[in-house]
């Protein structure tokens, strides 16, 4: 059997130490520079955020060898004589496997990608080649990196990874549009009435706004689980902070209660940051330099301060102290959202780092947040981080089987459909709790992207499928 | 701060040293037995197979404690005196949090779930309780270390995550039906005319059925990736192997061309088997002892056994021998796909062992896979096993762009629409390979469940919604 071992990534290259013979390496080429008899080719396979340098010292290489073509070069690992670079690569050999000419030929348009930078707008138009650019390859090996973290926090602490369905026949429950799923035929549709009678699942469906109830109902069978899976809203806000499809990390935890639950989502969020700041260190370098200064202080500072609570009201009295010296676009009120404004003031200027606001207004959160005994205010939380807002939503949630279907009929909620979520209060119901957070959100904020369509490697967003 | 360690499991405390003073369990009572003074309460709470038991020495039992009430339990861990478990907790009090009636109580019907066993037909009508039974919650904890293994198998190998859009505009290339994702009414729709370019997108789209082609794209970028989303088939087939919803990973690798795409497969088998008899052992005992007897043994020996390579045109000579001496119900014959008979003629009978069928006619497999010189076949591979038949199908992709587009003519494809993906040939074209497997097929293979919709927590399939 041939061992995959024998195809060593350019990131195990780069670690070993010299000298290393008949190496070879497998990648792309970024650049290619003469001078007088040496030739230097550096070759990225997106294993990592460097190149490597191979230089050709009387060594043939084609003259046309451009930016983007997939080569082989032999050789063997040195110590790098010149400045940038530790190791290098001392050539012996190479093959072009795959050109990318900067030029047409046979009708075919020149690479896009040449040397010279591109904007993000213009990479966007090309999903499937913008991921060989260092912003974008940097990206996507911290998406994956965090992704990887997200289940070894859960995993470890005795968390069930839970798939609840895309396909719903639950309603949006107030968390936004939804996109049909049907295999009717619209065209043969009869106009005025639709009979989803006849639809593939004899009924309505959906794509899935939340696993949220779903994981609830699982919490009850193995106590600990999160879900990490896509959702979708069908809005048509075209901006640089929504998506239609993105991907939602919801943790469910059976007997905790909002201080337990709160405890969970700051370490969560610190074992994240913690994460990409140690095993992403090339890629976060990257994004500290060129996309945003300071970005890594603020993680660093963020994954080592406790975490503040308050508790809405405190918070809207806070934010009406100020508002005299403050100019808010929306005034600051008992019983109003807060909103990204007031969210951003109390992180980056009231207490200078990540908070958690709990016991908001019931009217502003969801049906199946815990009341209070006050009869006003429900047990919610948002964890609220600088430079953002919110990154997390959650809550402790209603476990009385009164209260909770009182409150969907409050909400114009039809019981029948969601008897199966009741069920989950008329049989063994328990204290629980949870949260989610956007996993795109959060990928944006540790790189520092400004649009979350270049966090994602195919953005799905109004009138725009690449 | 209160910390959730505070909060340990039952699995923790069933793996503690007594004495253990002041510990609290947290569960749902499974049984209730009394004996002289004694009562034996045994409390679960998922996160393990083993439930707890809970012995009131004198100490007050509610009465009415029924199977399936939430519970908190006071007291101290000891050595039990009796058979059947090592340890068991000393109760000082219990306290009813959310009570399961065995009979109707206040127009709510009794707890469905009583001790005795049920059907797993039973059980699929209600997948938000179905998760509380031994054998779904054991499902439930299998699957979830093995969507584990499945990222720490790929993460160590230096292969990155991709989330490939659900959302598509590529057609089914050929896979299946597809469901239509839209935001039009479709009964506004003008029969006979529908206007997709008023739809979100802009144009017709649809669920996807694959992310191998955009896999395949950051291959091109990253060197290694890997998808684990979920995929969809609007079949009307309602078996026990079939969902309209299930996941799927689809590793891709650049630079690696069939043999390593084989050990590979080999080696992600043989670790995701290794796994879940590591971790699970509980739980695989538990299906080895109730679901499928000599489970264990199979999926030990699947993963000790050197896999074995044979070409499709081997193979059918292999079955051509035996046909007098075998009945197949189809006739084995070059250039027909291998029935389900016949995979398993060659892993069960004649290698006794995992084995890799490679080469395949080109006019049975996708257009995307790497057309051999003899021009009549192409280097597809199958991953077949003991008990099932093909687990893994994969091949090395078409990288010349001449060839691949002349093979999507042939198949009747528009090249235009696939102009994105050609474009991966057109621009440092690389060898590559890759393949994939439903995670559901796999999670049955290591449970020994029978029917798919008992493996996944909530099934979708034609007419079903649960």
């Amino acid at each position: 059997m041939i061992q995959y071992d024998m195809f060593p990534l350019i990131k195990d290259i780069l670690a070993m130490e010299p000298p290393g013979n008949n190496l070879v390496i497998r990648g792309w080429v970024r650049t290619k520079r003469d001078m007088k008899n040496l030739v230097f080719v550096e070759v990225n396979d997106g294993s990592c955020f460097n190149s490597i340098q191979c230089t050709f010292d009387g060594i043939p290489v084609p003259p046309d060898l451009s930016t983007g073509s997939a080569v082989e070069i032999s050789g063997s690992l040195v110590f790098s004589p010149a400045q940038g670079q530790a190791v290098e690569i001392a050539a012996a050999s190479i093959k072009v496997i795959g050109d990318a000419p900067a030029e047409e030929k046979n009708g075919i348009p020149p690479y896009p990608l040449q040397k010279k930078r591109h904007s993000l707008e213009f990479l966007r138009e090309m999903p499937q080649l913008r991921g060989r650019t260092n912003t974008l390859a940097a990206v996507m090996r911290v998406r994956s990196r965090l992704s990887y973290a997200v289940h070894r926090f859960f995993q470890e602490r005795g968390y069930h990874y839970l798939h609840t369905p895309v396909i719903t026949g639950n309603d949006a429950e107030g968390a936004g549009s939804m996109f049909r799923v049907t295999t009717l035929n619209p065209s043969l549709a009869d106009p005025g009435k639709n009979d989803y009678s006849k639809d593939f699942f004899g009924r309505e469906t959906f794509l899935t706004v939340s696993g949220q109830l779903e994981a609830e109902a699982y919490a009850a069978a193995l106590s600990r689980v999160y879900t990490f899976g896509p959702t979708f809203r069908a809005e048509n806000s075209n901006t640089a902070r929504h998506l239609a499809e993105f991907w939602m990390i919801e943790p469910e935890t059976a007997f905790f209660r909002l201080p337990e639950n709160m405890a969970l989502a700051e370490d969560f969020l610190k074992y994240c940051f913690k994460t990409v700041l140690d095993e992403c260190a090339e890629d976060m370098a990257f994004f500290d330099e060129r996309i945003e200064k300071g970005l890594i202080g603020v993680i660093k500072s963020v994954a080592e301060s406790a975490f503040v609570h308050i508790t809405y009201t405190d918070a809207i009295k806070e934010l009406e102290k100020v508002q005299n010296t403050k100019t808010f676009e929306y005034k600051p009120s008992w019983g109003c959202d807060l909103q990204s404004e007031h969210e951003r003031f109390l992180t980056e200027e009231l207490f200078m780092g990540p908070v958690i606001v709990t016991d908001y207004p019931k009217e502003i959160k969801a049906f199946y947040m815990k009341q209070n005994d006050d009869g006003k205010t429900v047990r919610a939380m948002d964890v609220l981080v600088p430079r953002l807002g919110e990154i997390i939503g959650g809550s402790e949630r209603e476990e009385n089987l009164e209260r909770l279907e009182k409150r969907m009929t409050e909400s114009g909620m039809n019981t029948e459909r969601y008897s199966w979520y009741l069920d989950l209060r008329r049989y063994g119901s328990f204290p629980h709790s949870g949260f989610g957070l956007g996993f795109e959100r959060l990928t944006q904020y540790v790189t520092g992207m400004a649009n979350i369509r270049d966090v994602i490697p195919y953005p799905r967003a109004a009138g725009q499928l690449y």
